[in-house]
């Protein structure tokens, strides 16, 4: 059986602020900042996002994101390592084994980003694969590429070498001590769009993988927007799917994440996480050459930290911890919200029209439950909802006394089961019902 | 709140028979039968399909399924009325509520068909609506057709009036003693393929309507297939919706079935049920000018059922009953099969390749666990489950000493939590297993 | 043989200014103005556009722009009539005869538009057709509508007494003595996505009408886009059919007229002229309840005008004839642009990129040579083409002496075949080459 | 100015025979056959198909068409050589030049065929560009390849020494004395279905490569089909371009190509021939693995030949010529057919529909009128065109006294100027009229 982890996975990612960049020294600093401050909210994860392998990533920024034809740190089978220059605790061929030792240190889980497939040097190269008879070049398809990275081919189905070679890096990471693997170009490998899923033998391979190397590992695919009629295979071989492309500050993106959560809330329970994506908070884009505050508003904030709470997301910050500012800080220790995220919560949207929308949650265990109210306009709205028509509360109704909002901490007194409240611009409310 | 009816519903209706020309001898001769015959296991809807307001239907059937700009039985408000000449007992004035107490009297429950919309007729003579202070012409939506059926003008939105013609028709069914509604040319508007949910709006003015009249009616949506998109405002205001275009019988639909199950199988709960679509099972077709026996194997009507119960859609005879033969009709008394009706069974896909499905469902209350295969391809086939492998069972797994098959009431041990079976071209079976 | 006019049709439509309201005497006015200041630069159609027939047309502008279930003059074959309050001179059923009478008067042509298909109100009343043993309701398709007017139903492929009504109409259009028709909901289908030339086989109905009519009469088609892997079909059936959508006083959408240009150049020949549709210049709106001078620059009217002279496209005016400025009033009597109208001049793109294209136009029979330039750019821009390069010019080449701008009659010498120019922003300039 | 070529170029390809694996004894013996039994008839191209660079090809059959990472013959500035296994004569660097002066010496031109881009090992080894100052790595896009061969990667668009490499190939290609590029994966780049002209500016770069290189070379685009929105940029750009997919010998392609033709048939003109692809008669497929006869009928075969010629395509035979039997020599003898490929002739369609097409045809110089009939049914027909009626005739028709069917030699009268013929399934007639 593939890892069943009971809540949505809550924590850092090294994307949003350094792109393909981030070095040893700034992960750990990270680590240590998340696991003195935020540890006790729930944050665990501590994820080296894209790039890790490659020599001298963002030199040739204004051209590539990612160099093509450029040097990739390889083991003799074609597996990536760390690139030591960044990370010299790699060195010696220790790969991440050290960083993930530091990070169980301080009581969090250590993730890494992988690409879909095989290098394309190793095919090039006719490297063997680890564990099998065969070359990269007799498993690589030279025709499944990544449209925007070139570093890898798709590994063909049903030949001969296939899972040895996944089995070959899994294991390593799990050597390593890997506990979360982000797996890319794999969700959606939308440069075929006459098949964007035509990497699911890869998806089944990865799990098989997984299960072999006897540890523990989320599975995490991206990019989105993972297809809803393949909702039955994520929920199946993965752990958290991204249900959009790269999410970022942009209100038209947090409007948009409305329309997906809508499709995906009845596709969440133990051990499936439907992902939203980073959050695109305090410090961030150093790595793409313009480091800034993130663009969204106050409001704004409230409003996407709502939504994927009470939708049950999996959490990233995608901020440089150290930089938080501490009205940031405030909101990412509410443990309150973040409760939500627990399996046991089951979040649905009871309307959603041009100038709203509404989510109830219910812990299926515990009887809690808890009412989000989201603004759309650029104007302040009054926004209600009649507690007795919400269908998961509906039935056996227990009458609500008041409602906290959790970012506030403000209570309010109910009128007869009707929750209201005046929302600014793009605002958020979550509140916690009180009986 | 919608009607929150707790098993999804079972019943006949006179489509795949009769096409449109069912009379009232006829539905009250097939109400009889299920009265005396199939209540026990569960049978009670009786519905009366499409064109039950049309003047000689059927009489141009070379040409039309449906007669363009033919006569229609319709009171001075618009609102259409059995065609006495078939339905005797609706002569003045006195509509359904006849036969619906003759049903009623039998221990079921009587459902009829309705098109989306309000009579072309009506709008070209400007009748009044009931209850409102406009006419039939300024709700008329002369954009809005049904591309088979020429009956009906959609219903706009946001109009004065609007709102009135539904409930003026709503509380006549309910008058009537109506207890379930189909309503067609809705759930998938197909003539409009870039905006094939046009009639959002008409959804939730037949629900509000309906919760307006104050009687209990479940709402069904046709034709298919739904909207996976749009599967929350299904499951907001219908009771079931049809996830595929009409079905019949045919392997290829059949085996389609499969794929569309896939898809909504995390969409079903109390009050709300995706559904598979009439049972094409013993005699049908005469209403088309061709009678003729189901063109199903008692393999493929075994695998029919089989995936209907292990899905949980609702169950809808197309036979004529007074025909049915022994062997079709012992399969309908499968009282234990049906059971999985019941919305506290979720059904789940645990497998399906090219070859092969197979489906579990466990009940939520009382942990009962069912196990159904499926062989897809024209040539036996053995199919076998490990049950700690699945993922319902997985949690707190208790062990299974043997399996039932329910259509052949055969019971097979267990070797070590492997359920196999060897099976026929097309077949399926379904297992309840026991601990 | 359809009718074989040599030179793309130069004339007046209605709509633009008067929407559907127009009456007789502002028919009259317009073609009086024409006979008298245009006619000589080769002006000559004049086309009453839509709803000629219908009974207070515009007196709901601001809820619908064609009134649904309203009143339309009809004669006892379905046949519809010029509404007398607006067409006094049709009274006592003589049509548009008097009308037409008067503009032939003139020295002018007379043309009317209509909608593809026989009237709603005649199938519901079952109305005879005329000269067949049929009635409206026989070959009416009530599930063939246009999407934006609800006056008419297609009428059916291959049933007795279709054609029939094709020649009845056509057949009182030519006694009315109409030279030019403007079919409409006819040449992209567009409610039909999957199925845009559903009407193919009533372009056939309506050119073969004509022929049988005996009366020479120009047939367009409308609206566009017109369907590029149809062009055979509109080239073998119909003189001008519309390569776009209702075309305005915007820049997009006059951007956008060279990508359809581009497309259609080569399907341009004698009888047969792809159309950019209306010309909309000087005053245009009051029907639409806003009445207003052209949007278009300067420099876009010239672009506009040299683009459909060089590409071969119909001229119509859409201003009000009788408010023309003197500015666009000369732009108009430019009889020497206007000659690339005819069909032996054949319009040819040599380049198009994000900033500028450039055309050139050849007279097949005199050797004539034109080029125009054009500027996309909202910045001004010099632009040059080699003449020697131009694939129409290059055959036998002849050395070019100097270059006359048309609508400004600069001339300009020429520096070894470099034709080049300083454009203003969005201008056209178009030049006669002189040898 | 690109090459101007008179008439649609006419000759022999390796392909459909030999697949990748021909090798330069064949290629001769195909060529002196040509020289001695076909060149008087027109045909006069001998062009080596696809991966004569390749070691090996066809080794791995059974698995690949096109063997990934295998070995490719290349020269230090990553340009393909001929593999010298197969192509003795490029021993030394010397290319194709003996083979293309062998062939020129038989009074016939030569051809080659090449993928678009720059192989990917060149990128992969980083081999400076021959004539510029980067490397392949440079100029080579890694995200776009070909769907179905491994060998290139794109030349990216506007980058330094991108126009350089294709002159270095196109000027040894000249070198070599090769007179006509068949250049693939350029015409429709498949992979990409948003964007399937993606190659737009490799076709610029060639074309300006052949200019700059001195040599009249015909450029050839595969595969199809071709963008008919992207009409004028083939016509400005190349000489012909493939209008569908690979073309074999089956039923459902032949019928196919009538409605590509129909879309294609007013963009042809001199130097400009939308392409049907090779005619797949006589022996065929040995190279696939399974040599045998063309599964066209006789009648297929003259239907083929027939669409092919009034069409005015070009034609390129796919049969082992050494191997022709006597009837297809013969059929592919005829002048007399064949000289509608001259650019002065221009067909067009004057019927189609599900039972049948007609063609007309007429030469702009001469006057001189071709019919050809076509029957789609699998029975015979009788079929008939009356010729006042076509409108390429129509403007100053002259009578015509008979007609001779060319591929047979029949003569017959006509009766009133109507052309008919009884044609058996699937036949095709082509009828030179006589005045």
């Amino acid at each position: 059986m593939k890892c069943s982890i009971s809540h949505a996975p809550m924590g850092w990612n090294s994307y949003d602020y350094y792109d393909t960049t981030v070095n040893e020294q700034q992960v750990r600093a990270n680590a240590e900042f998340m696991a003195e401050h935020l540890k006790e909210a729930g944050w665990e994860y501590v994820v080296v996002d894209i790039q890790w392998y490659a020599k001298n990533p963002g030199s040739m920024r204004e051209q590539y994101q990612y160099i093509p034809f450029g040097g990739l740190e390889m083991d003799g089978f074609g597996r990536l390592q760390p690139d030591v220059e960044r990370f010299p605790s790699s060195a010696g061929g220790r790969g991440f084994g050290p960083l993930a030792e530091y990070i169980h240190s301080l009581g969090l889980r250590f993730g890494i980003h992988i690409m879909r497939g095989i290098p394309r040097q190793a095919a090039e190269k006719h490297l063997p694969v680890w564990g099998a008879d065969v070359t990269a070049a007799d498993i690589a398809d030279p025709s499944s590429i990544c449209g925007w990275n070139p570093d890898m081919y798709g590994v063909r189905k049903n030949v001969s070498g296939a899972q040895e070679y996944y089995d070959s890096i899994i294991s390593l990471y799990a050597d390593w001590g890997v506990d979360f693997i982000k797996c890319d170009d794999i969700c959606n490998t939308n440069l075929y769009p006459h098949n964007p899923y035509s990497a699911a033998h890869e998806i089944e391979m990865l799990q098989r993988a997984i299960q072999r190397s006897g540890r523990e590992m989320v599975l995490s695919l991206s990019p989105g927007p993972a297809l809803i009629e393949k909702a039955w295979h994520y929920q199946k071989y993965a752990n958290m799917w991204r249900i959009t492309d790269d999410f970022w500050d942009d209100w038209a993106l947090l409007r948009n994440m409305f329309d997906r959560c809508e499709l995906w809330q009845d596709h969440r329970r133990a051990g499936c996480y439907p992902d939203c994506d980073m959050l695109p908070l305090g410090r961030l884009g150093k790595g793409f050459g313009a480091e800034r505050n993130t663009r969204f508003s106050k409001e704004e904030q409230r409003c996407m930290l709502s939504l994927w709470c009470i939708f049950g997301s999996p959490l990233m910050i995608g901020a440089e911890l150290t930089k938080l500012d501490s009205e940031t800080l405030s909101l990412l220790k509410n443990q309150e919200a973040f409760r939500l995220t627990h399996s046991a919560f089951q979040g649905r949207q009871f309307e959603k029209n041009d100038g709203c929308a509404i989510w109830s949650s219910k812990n299926r265990e515990t009887g809690e439950r808890y009412i989000a109210l989201f603004n759309f306009l650029p104007a302040p709205q009054e926004i209600s909802c009649l507690l007795t028509e919400v269908e998961q509360f509906a039935e056996d109704f227990t009458p609500v006394l008041k409602a906290k909002e959790l970012w506030t901490q403000e209570e309010i007194p109910l009128q007869g089961e009707l929750l209201g409240a005046r929302l600014a611009p793009h605002d958020g409310k979550l509140f916690k019902l009180i009986g």
